[in-house]
């Protein structure tokens, strides 16, 4: 099939690679232009402008967006004053689902379709083989249907249902990612304050390996030791970046009881502070009612 | 090589099949001597008695256990008084690692080996292959070696390190998996309660192929929606077997802030109650202090 | 002084009724006029609508709401149509306190001031004496100080600085009861679940008196005690009516790790579920890969 | 009434000088001989050795212990070895109410009499008027009653029932103050966090009068803010000496849910280290699959 492809960071220009390599047509467009020429050595067509790419592309078009979380409103402005009715704008992005329910809602209203993918698999999937969780109207995803299925894995896409229900899922799967990624570090760090002395990279191996705990992320932490035995060199500052927020906004509002993933994105809060003012004052209620000594700032 | 599996429930019985079918020569037992009696079909020695087992098998004996975390001491005293200097016992269940550790000292008085074993992969992987964890003497782990080879997948099993380290990993693993599991069934709560209306079986085989949080837990999760889509003939009782527990307290032995495995444990007991004294007298105060409406029992 | 009060429930009547008592002329307006020609009996000025109210007060006006959350943002503009430059309102109920900012806004550009005005301290404290924390100008908060002083216990009234500080410290407020009724909570439920015989009422009075714990809500588990020594007539169905949540909401904002207020939320919410959907799944899985038992549905 | 007062630290020293005020005669003893000539100033008789206590004093000897944690077990031992049948001991530390139940088990073989008594309400407590927490025999409690009454405030004072519920109260107060603490730390950590200027004294003094959450802990938060008024001279470390975590393992034991305790105590542990090895882990991940940038170690 021919698409554009809006946005050549880590995540877009390998799609836009893998999309090429099964003989897709790929315009490609990103406000670095070396990103679109590097892509055209490997057969893409590079558009100057969001505009030059649209006109590169015959109706009823297929754009693909792959851009920041914050400009994908106003790509998508631009892109609702240059596309007809009946293209179609896949936005593979990490939006908010209820922003993607408002688009498509607006966009419907100018007959532009709109398919809000979650994307999963990381970097790797990207290029190798990606998961894609997919809303909206199903007739206009049965018509790209191709595209999904050239980029996942094998089983690797699913139609989820109406607007939103792609980018909802692909929250939910963020939520779950804090949950799990948080739990096989206070493994590791039980494994680090216990007596014993265990090779964790050798442990992250064996666990990827017949155990329940198998699965990607154990093998990406078996990676990561064999980089950096006991991971000496990085701070244990875990940024986030809005998906696990946006699920626990969604469990405050189903009034869903989640603690696992709550704490999961508390502990991130936590770990972006070197010392907290809640310490400061269960310290100062201890010394103040038991006399119990205070550590002193420097 | 001979050795004498005691224990044929669903773990050891598997695990006795798995050696049978690979050559080795085994002598097994069990308090329900049927069970025997099927494995003598594939090919087992079975004897009648702890005492039968040992006197059935040669110096230096190998003896697997693989008996309920609940009658490991009395067999192991058992087999205190009937073997002898060099013998070596594999406890393959899931004691705790300081149990271990005491077991461990009091044989070696007498000369015996024994090495504490972690064993995952569920009753799936004792047929199929094996997640094993060994911690004990090194020479001896090397000289029995060629079974853990046979009954883990590749790269599947793994020398831990000294006495206690194979069922300490074994315990982590579990702490993990409480937390895993945990976040994958917030995840899916959060689907239930969404407006959406999603086909959990397609979306775990969705995220079992190709995302971030594939692995086998989320394959088991495609698996038990495949036969019931709602779960509607189960209730979500969470019972726990110990490790989950052990976690915890090794977790506030060693100070560590694990909130994640610790709030999985306490979902599930909290799985337990259909009501709760807290939330009476929460529910109470807040009658008290606001006059807001409490829920009468029946 | 002479202001109106509307909104006459639990609330609103007991301060109105204090603030007569203290020699205040209080026109009242409420939808139930049964409420207000109660308080004329007590020498209230009843007025039939929130128009009359207005037009029975002198300028500058000063009007207390004292209305459910929901209703706050109409009253508010029906006031905003009939008050003229420099008159006051002292908002007192429970709203956002980024509502009560953009309320201000608005109404500053009519010249009308606001005053977000929390108040804690029960239905108890309405009567004999609140807690009220105080937003807006300084000038125009100072102009009404003496309702307040009146209304208030001693020292429990504070000016908090601009504009939505009063329900921020409000929200907070709440945050922590959550926090501390939880805690309270979950000391009873220990002992009930213990094997020994205690007195919950003799507790809870004993913890009144002399304890680190004593305060005002170890006294209303008291109380409660006293009428139902194992509360065993209400159900513990936790309710709750928002500020807990926009707190947690507030701590995701501003990435703190608040934890223990989080959790008390999330434990309200699981109340409200005789059986949780991740329970289920969590079920399910341990009956995948283990084959443990589940709890079937009847 | 005569007794015997050992361990005369920040508590002990305080009740005794206590007692002596209300006309009881307190032969006192410590391991500083020159506690014991301070409190003779005061009217005490001061024993030079445990030995020499038990001799001035007339069967049935009373004798209250307020030592460390770690050497009640010795001094117990000593006393069992010099008192005799009838002697009662009255142990007021913070001993876990297992060890209370097995010390009182033991003495009871000899004839002595042994009563849990858990002490709260800190060292202005154990000096104006503490909060008593008595296990042990009826009679023997009611034989020492006016040691009690004098010693607590009004009310102050229960028997909590057999051996070891004093103790175990003890402890659940602990762990609801642990509760209570962060809520309450939580809640200035938001403030803080906020965007308006809060005067944290002049809140605290607000909370502490009138409001649903006042209390003890309240008045010691004013006080603390009341000497460093952002605690911008401590750390936000917080420290535990036991009860705490004890309250959290017998949660487990007894399969409740508390989270809000538990992770009261985990956030202590948590404040104990500057850096996290299960935040280095979730880092490691996140640049594993997603390429997202680490804070490198200096």
């Amino acid at each position: 099939m021919k698409l554009g492809m809006i946005g050549l960071g880590k995540m877009g220009f390998n799609l836009a690679l893998n999309l090429l390599r099964l003989g897709h047509e790929v315009v490609v467009s990103d406000i670095h232009p070396e990103k679109g020429a590097e892509l055209a050595r490997h057969g893409a067509l590079s558009a100057s402008s969001i505009e030059d790419l649209v006109n590169k592309l015959e109706r009823p078009r297929i754009i693909w967006l792959m851009v920041p979380a914050g400009v994908v409103e106003s790509v998508t402005e631009t892109l609702a004053g240059l596309l007809e009715a009946e293209d179609i704008i896949i936005e593979g992005g990490n939006s908010h689902y209820q922003q993607s329910i408002a688009r498509a809602e607006k966009l419907q209203k100018l007959g532009i379709h709109f398919l809000d993918t979650g994307t999963s698999g990381g970097t790797e999937g990207a290029e190798h083989g990606a998961c894609l969780m997919i809303g909206g109207n199903r007739e206009v995803f049965t018509s790209v249907e191709p595209l999904f299925r050239d980029l996942a894995v094998d089983q690797g896409y699913l139609y989820a249902g109406e607007s939103g229900s792609g980018h909802f899922l692909k929250m939910i799967h963020n939520g779950i990612e804090y949950g799990m990624m948080q739990s096989i570090a206070e493994g590791f760090e039980l494994l680090e304050k216990s007596s014993f002395d265990f090779n964790y990279e050798d442990v992250a191996r064996l666990w990827s390996n017949g155990s329940v705990i198998r699965g990607w992320l154990m093998e990406l932490t078996q990676s990561a030791f064999s980089k950096d035995p006991k991971l000496a060199g990085i701070r244990g500052v875990m940024q986030s970046s809005g998906e696990g927020k946006w699920t626990v906004q969604t469990a405050l509002d189903l009034q869903a009881s989640t603690p696992v993933i709550a704490l999961s994105l508390l502990m991130r809060y936590r770990s972006l502070e070197e010392d907290t003012f809640h310490g400061k004052v269960v310290a100062a209620l201890r010394n103040e009612f038991g006399g119990h000594a205070v550590v002193k700032e420097d």
